[in-house]
């Protein structure tokens, strides 16, 4: 998942994106201080909103990939709360909770090739939450399938 | 300015970053696709909500210079809507609309050292466009000041 993350998104390997976890239920990544720091030597808050994007994005498209479902996976919109200042190595965190959402949307995927899940992920810092990030994805029927 | 994004916020510098435009009324920045790509061959949308927070921040931190207002400035909060997938070399842009809103502000800073602004930027390609940020920053006086 790292090689594919840093060969088909560069910005994460520029990053230094590290995959810790990924499976269907949560996805794991960390990053160093170093290429995401700021002006005031803690963590840039650009680089927060992609590493929870990042989060998101592959827990969804590892779900997907399991329920061989073959779809385009697209962001459409994002908030982010930056609650504290980072100042080292950091984490995203998302956990898929709720598996009632889940069928829903894989009804609504075959039914109408395509369908809209909002997941939640959380900024990590020494095990302390430091930001919060909701994103709502759609996967779209790719095309021919 | 191009150099202190660069040397300060090095990921701006991986995203190839350049200062089109920068007054205290008007920031364009522009980036390249390749280092911002992601598996459509579009750009990845973490690398759009990069680029309008540094337009927002780039603003707000100009305007702070030229007041001479010596402040910490922090990102808050942020939102993205992504309208539309982005084909090639893109930008941000943010203008500063509001002097009303710029003198309340510039009242709070020196009432109570701190104080709160909320930006609105657009992501754009070939003239249209695409893509909406909205960032809560915060100014807080610098310890000493």
């Amino acid at each position: 998942m790292q090689n594919y993350l840093h060969s088909n998104i560069p910005l994460s390997g520029a990053m230094g994106v590290q995959v810790k976890v990924a499976t269907p239920v949560q996805v794991l990544l960390s990053a160093p201080l170093a290429p995401n720091i700021n002006h005031h030597q803690t963590v840039f808050g650009g680089s927060g909103v992609v590493l929870a994007t990042l989060a998101a994005w592959t827990l969804l498209h590892l779900r997907l990939d399991l329920e061989r479902l073959d779809a385009q996976l697209v962001i459409q919109r994002s908030s982010m709360e930056y609650e504290r200042p980072i100042a080292g190595d950091f984490e995203a965190e998302c956990r898929f909770a709720d598996e009632t959402a889940w069928r829903r949307f894989r009804l609504m995927f075959e039914r109408h090739g395509r369908a809209r899940m909002t997941l939640r992920a959380h900024l990590l810092y020494a095990a302390r939450e430091m930001g919060s990030f909701v994103g709502d994805f759609v996967a779209l029927a790719q095309r021919g399938s």
